[in-house]
């Protein structure tokens, strides 16, 4: 396995015998991307760039998801975006995935813009000045506004997109107000909103969002995405989004 | 019974033998009142003013919900008002609730400002220029934004209220991003949100939400309330609501 370097490992990503490289002291991909590829809903054809890509899990997910689609991944930590790049190669996706090493507050620099059909985004959630910074710098970055902010995202994600394209992202529920503040300023008008919901009795973990660029208002709220059973175990939604080909069904 | 006018008749609130005065031709409280009282939470001494108050619904239950607030209830069309006080004085409920006629547009010609500890309010759902209006003008003024829009429920909201003070509201999700947008530009807060689902798998139609005035940022959703089972019955959640005294158990 020559694309594997010293203390990286690969985990298999359940469709399409996928493998994504990982490892331990970096930023690792969370059950909140795999939500994200299973909310969003790509055309064949359509052309996606993935903001803050870090290890590429994004794009891997959603080739099985949406055969003919086309990935641009950009991430800014040379290690995660390498990671990436070794993990496409691995999976023979050249064709359909590229990464970008690159900075999404130049997003310019990269590519032309109002070009893409749609964006999607697991960025950092909290904000720089939430006191939580890990000591990992690496996590660090992909966890808080280090490096980018809600507000930068979305400056990216009009930048990146045709008028009428999609911006799919996935955050947390406390960052509403401010996520729908920004997305408003840049002409990104919030069209679907999903809630996730550990259990039927609890408050919201993650909000999955559709947002139109360009689009008049008017939202729909889907029904509740619930995790787990009063039985702790998943649901039936929960196990077809987890576990597609059937592994580890007891959560 | 002389407090009841020819075509009126008198509806059974479920709470402390509580009777409310409705009328087919004028706008008749919906279930989205009861969920809102219900959603509120008001200590012992609030005081309370309800923004629209119609024939006094909402008043009318927090009473029975939260013995000890006072309430002050606004509504510009006069047979309602005058129903809504013909209401509190079937209850002898005079001490604790008073009915004022007017446009909630000039709320401080009859309250002093920053005095209210909390506002409550179902207020219109559907934009002037939504063309749904209803041919009955009470109807339509109680559904559509004729007499006041969502901004001018923001403005009263953020003029009666203390600092610190809470707004509970009742609310289409679909005009969420409208709601957050005038509530942060009136300075009140979403600090919890909660959404109603008729069933499991389909989306929102209900949204409850508490403001605070002149509060930091910092949102919680709720558990979702979900008003019927998969059986076609009421959930315990929603036959508790409506049903608190075990009448019409079978939705």
């Amino acid at each position: 396995m020559g694309l594997l370097l010293n203390g990286e490992t690969l985990e298999d990503l359940q469709r399409n015998d996928l493998q994504i490289i990982q490892r331990r002291d970096v930023y690792r991909f969370t059950t909140d991307a795999v939500l994200l590829a299973h909310f969003a809903h790509l055309a064949p054809g359509t052309n996606v760039i993935d903001l803050g890509s870090g290890n590429g899990i994004l794009p891997l997910l959603l080739t099985a998801l949406f055969p003919g689609a086309k990935f641009v991944g950009v991430e800014i930590q040379q290690v995660l975006a390498d990671m990436a790049r070794r993990s496409v190669r691995l999976n023979e996706l050249e064709d359909s995935i590229k990464i970008i090493e690159g900075d999404l507050t130049r997003i310019s620099d990269y590519i032309k813009p109002n070009t893409f059909d749609t964006v999607i985004t697991n960025p950092p959630y909290f904000p720089e000045s939430s006191g939580l910074i890990s000591a990992n710098p690496s996590i660090a970055a992909a966890k808080q506004e280090l490096m980018c902010s809600l507000e930068d995202i979305m400056i990216a994600s009009n930048t990146a997109l045709k008028g009428r394209g999609s911006l799919f992202m996935v955050h947390r529920p406390e960052r509403l107000m401010d996520i729908c503040h920004f997305s408003r300023k840049y002409d990104l008008e919030p069209k679907k909103m999903r809630f996730v919901f550990p259990k039927i009795g609890q408050g919201a973990r993650v909000v999955l969002m559709e947002f139109v660029k360009n689009s008049s208002p008017g939202l729909v709220v889907l029904p509740p995405l619930i995790l787990f059973g009063d039985d702790g175990k998943y649901t039936q939604e929960a196990r077809e989004i987890y576990y597609p080909e059937g592994d580890q069904c007891e959560g």
